[in-house]
């Protein structure tokens, strides 16, 4: 696709970063499918928040804060726009309260996109829309392989006998055939649970678990080596929740928990995929109310960037 | 009653009253229907807001807010608990995400006090919880007054064709059958609308209509004496949405409108209902995550409190 | 125009207004100057500050501000964009600590609206800005009336011997012809000066100038009288300084002053230029990091509304 | 003394008005009697606060917000340091949880400036500091007319029965015959009370007293010339709690009420003691880390100022 | 006592954490020594604050932050409240400015505690709670050892001639002998001292003190030995000052310090005193003023569930 | 010089740390060149800030984020005034907007000091303002040894066609010859790039680059080691931008980077200076108003605490 890229942001030598209508990464806005290898979606919808709401205002927030960032991808030296196409899509229609009628359109606004090969990175919103974009995936891919990371495990049963919850989008998922649970994996598990029944549940249910107390015995060199090995080839859809990251980094975030993982390390082990085939992601439960300098929305941008330069080594690759 | 009054603040001679557990004017945290005139009632409910979230947490804050609030009122020179009974009486159990779960929570909730002749104080949470409030206050009295203050009408059909949400509970109230319209009013209306029909639509639901560009010109002595005149001694629910007050004074709201009224003008209007027929009422909409210093918070509380000297007033004249 | 109106905000009943880019009012972001009678435009510029910085923000605040809006116009009784066509054009190319090379950009950018006839809606920046704008204004206009709300005069000689910065623009402005100072009026001056020269310099220019304190004493009626008998049916330049609103109510600003003017009052004389031949505004000197709950940008769409509200009625009246 | 000034703020012509040491309006920071008229001490105490602390905070907040203020009076139209010599004196030392110990400090700290004949302009701090200010004004002056603007009396005898607190000292100071009350007034008292005893305790101790009520009824003009009768030629200490204002203006203090007043009107009447006998003066309660933008610190500054006006209007006069 | 347990939080799945009356971890507020393992305690008293106040508000906070926090422990893997039966006492009676007449309040306050084998798990306030609580606790248990986490000795001699601060607990309480320092460890100091007496007025005291430097060099494992060794089979009153944790995880705090420790390596140093005879403990100095997202409150209420934890799992094993 | 050391911090036992002017470390401002070691110049100063601007109100606050350190520092056991005499030299002039005049007034406001062998500790502004220092180091020194932490090479050639900004200033000081870039290194670069030709066009210059990168693979001691041998007794000037810590810790600044160092981290490379000729340094890009809790402020004081530790240090030793 080299020769006909098409959507890139605009040179940071021609205006200042901060200036301009805020996309991410100063992408074009443009709702196409056509000669793009990715659309950064927004999906402001957090219903399913059982106790800080706000990622409605994630998107926006952290389309803002990614203004900041480069073209030049220092640990992979890659060019991202030399290899990429991308847009960005603009925001799914969200109906804020109607759990339901809102993973009906996520799922009508990102086939499209699965449809036509395109990574859809998804911008939370809270982790309930997961399930709906895993619904639109699977339709394209079948039941994929999915690389969690996270505080929380998000397979809950139901909250308060409610059944669809920021709680429980892992295990609907796992009940409607959604997810490969075989290759897949969640990993940074951590902070106070129901019971035990709690990680043993998501490894009922097929995934593997490392919670954080054993990423931080293992490290993240081998935490990436156990994603892999899991992973292989499969087609792998990426969600990221953003308190995996330590609250001393990301405390913009509904539901922090103590003890997790720096910056470095949160990049690091994302870097760690770039022999991953990412079919898609999202990156949720950015609380912008709650972020003290924007650094948690920068904390986002700046692990979706990872993604996008994952794409283009990939595409130079190959 | 004086001689078997039960609950009341502690005095604050004992213990500051930056200390101790968090209940509104530190009232005792009571779950009972006897012995009480009126009781506050959290409702942390914010699924029905259409702009920015965090209602949730609104009770919490006014609660602490109120702290700060002595027992006797100077403007009707009366001591509250010499008259009054009055618990905290917590909260009723929510469900985030499900309105109509949550309906049959506020209803199951509210129907003890309203069926033993207690006052429910209820904090918000957004303005949607108001319909099911009026539907215990509807069960036990017929239909209700309503004197509602507020920058919007809350009277539209729908919401991106979703039926129940913060902007029309008092449409759906209507249809229910709750409302008495023909002794209700609804005052401070302000900012842009969607259309000529938004108010013309209450009008035609049988409310009598101020709009905040009316009530500047007529003044607050004049807008109470037309509440008095329609109100008559029907029973009445009073229903205060925060973002009546100017965003100067009340920042901490979900869809703030400019233009709005002082600290001083809205507690002299809640004071002229001295003689109204108070059966219940809500305080909404404020959300403390945007607060700064607190300031909607107290604004609430202190508006709260100025109808429980309403009660102590007309009690005492009893 | 009403039979090929062209560009309008999406309908607020298809998504929440919290979603999608944020442009203003969430008008198309396309830059063209045909088929349109007003362009907002952002111009991110702040290095004109003379004490806080950070007005280069205020464009995006006041857009996602914005949002918040609906179309129809409760004072004016007026559906907007029923009768108006406008986008959100972006921003003009700033070059952050150079003034002169920025006031460059400017004049390129505008000019082109200017000579379209459309009507050029900037949002700074801090009050250089228009200086730029006056000059393209005057390039197809000649010499304009400028209709100046403001607690400062900024017709200052210079500060620290610096001729070009937000204090000066308007003393440049009369030296390089730009206004039509006889039917010029300033509007809402306060605070502490450098002495009694600072007014009596406004007035040597040629303004009319009604500080706040006679503001307050004639009131905000008498002085819209007062402004059209000034400006007649002169081409009028509007710029509005964020900071001749109360603190209270926009604190988001970098010279605040004391003893100002509400909301009410603000949109009340907005409002009362529903007559005069607006033909440029900007609205200027928001610094959204010290922006509490969004207060002070919100309150700047606002009146960025009235005057769109005003074209609209002018529109329709024709 | 026009021929030997010797202490006055540098020019703002010369460097930006943000830079420098800070200092109350860029005075000179110097601890001498000789040569000026007033000083401005800081007395960084807040271990009276009943409720919300962080006062100690105050002095350095306001002096960093009053960086902003020019030297010449719009409304006095003088240019205060053509009159006046003044200097920013430093602070008091405090010994923070002792307050017996600190008032020792107080006394001792003050003392050689009211017995040079110089005004101290205090910043506190809480408002117990005012006690020993008293101490030290009456040691010179007798007991002294009080001009005291507040949403609060501070006259109880006892807070959980510590006689010595925020909300005391002016009981204490008359038990100690430091005020002479038939010249005293009390102006903008509000928010709830303990009981009807607060306000008769102070009439009882012998002052006038204005609530917020009244003011708002009978208006600031009326206010000012109450003041001026009851002050008459008596030597007058001015005790300003920032709480009398308004809290949409002035959030950022630990005790608000509702109800009170605005900048402007705030502003009025301070300017309305214009012949006024003021031999010392403290503006109390700004707690800066509640207070969004600096306003209220920038309130408390600009109250300061047109206090230095007054002198120097004074002393033009002379 | 398992077959009696009395006390412990709410379903989680019956209401959302968010809801209801903020007492610790939702615990039933019920002011008895019987039938419980522990009593959480807040004691609202910042009078001994040498810098920055607002401690006073930390028991509010943490008890609020507490909510989300869920009953089973995976590091223990342990659900706390099938061993352990708990209340949310309240608040000791405190008198702000006064330190002597607080201290007889929270000696009488806990002693009921201390008495009835009951662990107190108080919540500050600042440090110079501390010696209250000690004088409590070695009534009952005569000398403790102390295990002292923290940037600071808190050992001097006064501040500014004070012998009563949160800067000298420890001294005093060696003095008064309430101390068993050869069994007591000072853990994590840091930052600039005033003289190299400062550590060795601690070591001279008898204390053995481990600063931040060590326990970089050697690590939390060999710390936690350390500690094991110091205390044996003592009784311990373990007191955790909130900045020892490193400014990035707990900003909230009166006198921050570089170099801490993060939120992961405080909570493995707690869960090392998993065999600790721990017969009391507090947790101050958190200022929820300036804690941005509430992060060093919830930093605060998971280092108190550690403990909880701990106190279960000594529970089980008996 | 230790016979007529002059100038040092007031006793802390004599007054609270928080009390009185904020100078640096409390110290004595006094503009001499006399008997002194080093000066504090603040340099307020933020017009070549290409993203978040703000940086001008840097040093008031790491000012007063400094009263807060003691005199003793533990690492090098060393009482800093024992050994050593500085004041707090006051502010340079600036003249905000224009970047080449400003450079002309800090070349002037240093030179006097750089030439009586002063050490100027610059606190910034943005990092445009080691340009005009160095040219005044250059012309005492001729080309000094550039020490650089950054997570920015800030050796552009332009931005926006524009030579001098806060990302060019060393490639500017190269081109005048003011660096010896063969005993220069610059260390901590991370983030994302333009392109490759960043890194080498440092390299170009001369410049020896340890990107984070690589800073967290070989860790702290071997980096210092690196300096060390890169400076060996060349006249260092040190330029410490406040991005180089992690935004967990340095959340107050214009541009962000994810994946820097920890403040333990921070000081320890700083401390490793202990054996270099430092001549002169800034510590710059401090943004007050996006600090939450002063935590970056008080970052940037510590760092500069250990510099003024060394020069003592290096005093004592000789």
């Amino acid at each position: 696709m080299s020769e006909k890229i098409r959507y890139a942001p605009p040179s940071a030598s021609a205006a200042p970063r901060f200036s301009g209508i805020k996309t991410f990464m100063r992408l074009p806005h443009v709702q196409t499918t056509e000669n793009i290898d990715f659309a950064v979606v927004g999906i402001p919808f957090d219903t399913g928040a059982s106790y800080k709401s706000g990622a409605r205002f994630g998107p926006t927030a952290i389309r803002e804060a990614s203004s900041l960032i480069r073209n030049f991808n220092m640990t992979f030296e890659v060019k991202n726009f030399e290899h990429l196409s991308g847009v960005d899509y603009g925001e799914v229609t969200v109906k804020p309260g109607f759990i339901h009628e809102t993973y009906a359109e996520i799922e009508k606004g990102l086939q499209p996109l699965f449809d036509a090969g395109v990574v859809p990175i998804c911008l939370g919103g809270d982790h309930s829309i997961t399930l709906g974009e895993l619904r639109a995936a699977a339709k394209k891919h079948g039941p994929v392989a999915l690389v969690h990371f996270d505080s929380h495990l998000d397979t809950w049963d139901d909250y308060w006998g409610m059944k669809y919850t920021h709680g429980t989008p892992f295990r609907r998922a796992c009940e409607e055939g959604l997810i490969d649970t075989k290759h897949s994996i969640q990993v940074g598990i951590r902070g106070s649970q129901y019971g035990p029944e709690d990680v043993q549940g998501s490894i009922d249910l097929g995934f593997e678990v490392i919670t954080a107390n054993e990423l931080h015995r293992i490290g993240i060199a081998e935490c990436i080596k156990r994603i892999q090995k899991r992973t292989g080839d499969a087609k792998v859809f990426l969600t990221f929740d953003i308190d995996f990251v330590d609250p001393s980094m990301a405390p913009g975030t509904g539901t922090i928990e103590i003890g997790g993982f720096t910056g470095y390390e949160s990049l690091t082990l994302v870097q760690g995929l770039k022999d991953t085939n990412i079919i898609g992601m999202d990156l949720v439960e950015v609380l912008p109310v709650i972020d003290p300098a924007g650094m948690t929305a920068f904390m986002a941008a700046s692990l979706v960037y990872e993604v996008i330069s994952i794409l283009a080594v990939q595409k130079r690759r190959n």
